[in-house]
């Protein structure tokens, strides 16, 4: 085994656990840390300083989705940290022992099979999913794997870096499959995951006088309130010269977002989708087919998506917009989610770096 | 105005005509003809000799989709006839007097819109639909127009080359936009719009023995009978190496074809729609997401896809199987259609060539 | 016939003729026009403004390409000016009596051929080229073709315009086959073409302290003087990352130009070559595979591609910087482009506005 | 460590070894065999039964690449045989003791990297090669690596898999990147790789009438000798309809091959660069870009490709053809390829299975 040299790894930590589905999440003071002797080849130990909070880690709390979470769970599955140690036998390691790494919702794939072969790792019948088959990033170590941590560029601070890792690698991959080139609109809600990088033209569907702001400032282009529009299709239509826009980006929970997507969404287009509820999109096949709509449904990232978004992020060229908090929040922060509470991200801090 | 030499144009033909939504059909004797010297630049009149009937035609006749058909309304999109003349001021007409030509849905773009110069033509806004919004090919003599008419391959008769120009040009374009290449699995209805042409694998999702045997003799690698299977989704992934199809073409009608394709598909596979109920899909957004799947909805083809598809049916790769009939048999053929009594395709004679 | 109401066509011009292939360019006063009722369907008659000058030109009045063009000859293929008559005749025609449009390299093609109904209407076997094989912008008024005249944005100067007509569309559209995304490499001779609206990042491979003040300002990332970098190849790779660019536009005359690029080229890279030189591009077979490098003719751009162009430029995203003259300095400017004189781009006022 | 139950690896070996660069190729008797436990993680080693011979061996044996061989070398990169032994500490390989193997030009990558990541596994900075640089096939047995030996498909014999490997996957590969769809035309030495199988038509510029038998029993649809020829770039336009085809294959050692490709493609159209001479391909910059021709190097194949070209050949798509020599005809075989005198390919071998 190889460690960080001058670093001790405790024997305990920290760490929130949902003991069983459904159950209330309990911040553990005493939780066990896997020692650097215990590692499997191809396995890290890594010290989280920052971790982001996501939507899915609900899901995963309430176990409510049909692909079912393991118990007891550590959730969290957008974490920096840094390598303090890895497995024996792990011969041609990608990373070493004090690299600075992000932890994404695809903690590992076998990079064998047809599916890892053809660039869906996502899709691996052994893909590991950090904070839902295995343990993710709220509690201060995390064993992850060598081959799909990923490096964070030093541009980046790891609180900042965080929310890419998850929320920005998604929208980043959504947009890279929606079919768009520069000087297209695309219709998201929010302005990220470098659409204006990218040259799209951005209108950003979503609702309240703060987000409209906030996405302006972005750089959106024009800004439909979902909630004070009287006809969204046609003010979309409108807000993107009449014919609509060539892509849509949705992560609504309700059918209504996907229809709408469909009849506001210019001939020829795209629908991403991105959000996964388990609930019917309401896609109409007559009009799917008159308007020869495309509807791709796109599944967080790959590495290779993870180091072309946080490289974006590292140019600049997309703004982090986040409030930082503890790891001991977390259960608050659950709450607030589930009421509803949180418009931006939340970021907490795990250990000091 | 030019009018093919030795040929004399009737003032009056039979024709099939629709009065007005929902109405029976009429056989009319005495229908005029449009004559050549009314002909506006661009229009050609071909005298039709042979045509197929689409279940598209019960939908003109009943006026039952989204978008509406014209009235009175002669239907009919995959006709085959010769030119027998030609506006006047129609400059460099990519056909000429005497050429046989094919009539599909897409009667008409104005190949200058941005929908028509990025390939797009179906969703011109200007586009004229044969047997829809402007009369079709249930008729002796057909107002066309020479930009959108098809060459007929002279190795192709005239019966064989109409049902092509529908049926054959909508699985054709259906597999060219399925992100399949030789060697990968699709699942059909049938076997056709030369899928074994382009090397796929072809499991096919039908019902009954005829169906059966005639989807095997044209080249399907597997059956799954959707009526008797017990398992429809755990057949259709067994015939497929336990991974499932690459692509799937639906025609259903119901949800329920939709939900099980996305069910049975590969990860990352494409659904294509190429069947237009103006009903929902019932595409589950979470597996859509999850097993990284793309809906695709394809619309009929473009010229260049009525080409391609009939030189690949010219070259003997593609089998196409029909039952001859008469024009005037049409109103018995409609009532056949909709008691679902007609299993194959029906082309009508419409005149002697 | 029709024509701009309150408009009078005159039937003599200033008119800039090459007698003879390589004979010297005449400024002719008397110059006849094609009156309206002359005008053939499809044709119009644009009163031109502005036109920029490129080396294309030159090849023209030489005749020393492959293709040889006719004469006597108007050369000129980026003009801007004003539809003053349409021919009869010309049905559905995308532009109007008043439109200021742009007149491009391709003049006209049929849109009915396979290249054509493909996308690839720069190769219709009947293309007609503006200056070339038809007469160009180098005149008060020239005919052209109702199908490819391009609307000019109302947010663009015709000035200004003129010049994306060619050297802007044809940058674009090698950018756009370059098979680059937001966050890629691409070296690039200047910094144009909407490269760095794209999201490209973009080294800049040019010569001399003007041109790189210029292409820094318009936001080039690195720079590497080709004329002074002892190792052009190790520096264009080290202002990269060390990989070296993703996609290299090249529009060198000599061989150099595309073997360093081969050289220089991130392996799985895109060589787009835009420049026409009668030569061999000395392109090594061995590292060309080795390296799994595409090289891609990318030959100016269709009518799509123009409107995109000018999209981009009239939001803002693209800067044009050329000096204008006077039709009349045509000669000089020739004597200029001949001796190497020009660095930037010359726009020619033809008529006042 | 583990090896194959009832296996008893020996300690020597018979191989085809090169000296050093330039030298004769000697016939080891006793080559020492590399034990079971000194493979590292991600080891294995293969018992040969059999291996083609490609020309490729021959420029290992010379080293007059620019990439330089390691010596002494055992040569050698597809060869087919059983794993023997697993390395210890090589988790989650996707092959066990005992399967049946193909052993490629690439041996291993590290699946980690850029290229690896966005499946450009060949062009990973630390690449094995098969008997270049490392030993290869032409051994009775070869160290090799789990993560890139490709299962045997049971339909195939080893003598008939082997020479897929090499030849049939670059050609399949070089298929796969053409730009072509079932119904276009290419242009191929020979008729394989599986182009009729994906509904290519395929015209072989080939020389003899043997080759011209054989190409055509294997379903050319026609053929040009590039000897007897008088206009090759005419003969072959004339052969596909007067428009050229769509794609070729280049495997030619002269710029003449090249040259005349770029003639007698169609507009559009899509030079494949598959052989590697260490030479200029003399395409001319000019008609590169003046018929939008895309030159595309491909460089062998991935994981995923081999899988491929052998599923394509387990349906019995592709008939290999093939004379069968023993592994102690190498040095003769050798001689033969250096005269001229191997029309087909050579398989040898090399234990008996």
């Amino acid at each position: 085994m190889s460690t960080l040299q001058g670093f001790s790894i405790p024997s305990t930590q920290v760490a929130a656990v949902v003991p069983a589905i459904g159950s209330d999440l309990e911040i553990r003071e005493q939780h066990p840390v896997k020692q650097a002797k215990d590692l499997k080849p191809g396995e890290c130990l890594v010290h989280i300083s920052h971790t982001g909070v996501c939507h899915t880690d609900l899901h995963a709390k309430q176990g409510d989705w049909p692909v079912k979470p393991m118990n007891p769970l550590i959730g969290g599955h957008e974490g920096v940290g840094t390598i303090v140690a890895i497995g024996d036998n792990t011969p041609n390691s990608p990373v070493k022992l004090g690299d600075r790494v992000g932890i994404k919702w695809m903690a590992d794939s076998c990079l064998n099979c047809e599916f890892c072969r053809r660039g869906f790792e996502m899709n691996c019948p052994n893909v590991k999913l950090s904070g839902y088959t295995v343990d993710g990033t709220f509690s201060e170590y995390v064993v992850s794997y060598t081959n799909h941590v990923t490096p964070i560029p030093k541009e980046l601070d790891s609180a900042g870096a965080a929310s890419i890792l998850c929320a920005g690698v998604t929208t980043y991959k959504g947009l890279k499959v929606s079919n768009t080139k520069s000087g297209d609109w695309v219709a998201l809600p929010g302005a990220g995951g470098g659409a204006k990088a990218a040259g799209l033209k951005v209108v950003a569907i979503d609702t309240g006088a703060a987000k409209e702001k906030m996405v302006k400032s972005l750089g959106a282009d024009a800004w439909v309130d979902f909630k004070t529009s009287k006809d969204l299709v046609a003010d979309v239509k409108a807000a993107t010269g009449g014919l609509g826009p060539h892509a849509a980006l949705v992560t609504a929970a309700h059918k209504s977002g996907y229809t709408q997507a469909i009849q506001y969404l210019r001939e020829g287009g795209t629908l991403v989708c991105v959000g996964m509820p388990d609930a019917e999109m309401g896609a109409n096949a007559f009009w799917t087919v008159f308007k020869s709509i495309r509807i791709q449904g796109s599944y967080v990232g790959t590495r290779q998506d993870a180091v072309e978004a946080l490289d974006i992020a590292a140019a600049g060229k997309v703004k982090v917009i986040f409030e930082q908090k503890q790891l001991k929040d977390l259960k608050d922060v659950y709450e607030d989610l589930e009421a509803g509470k949180i418009a931006g991200r939340i970021v907490l801090e795990v250990s000091k770096e």
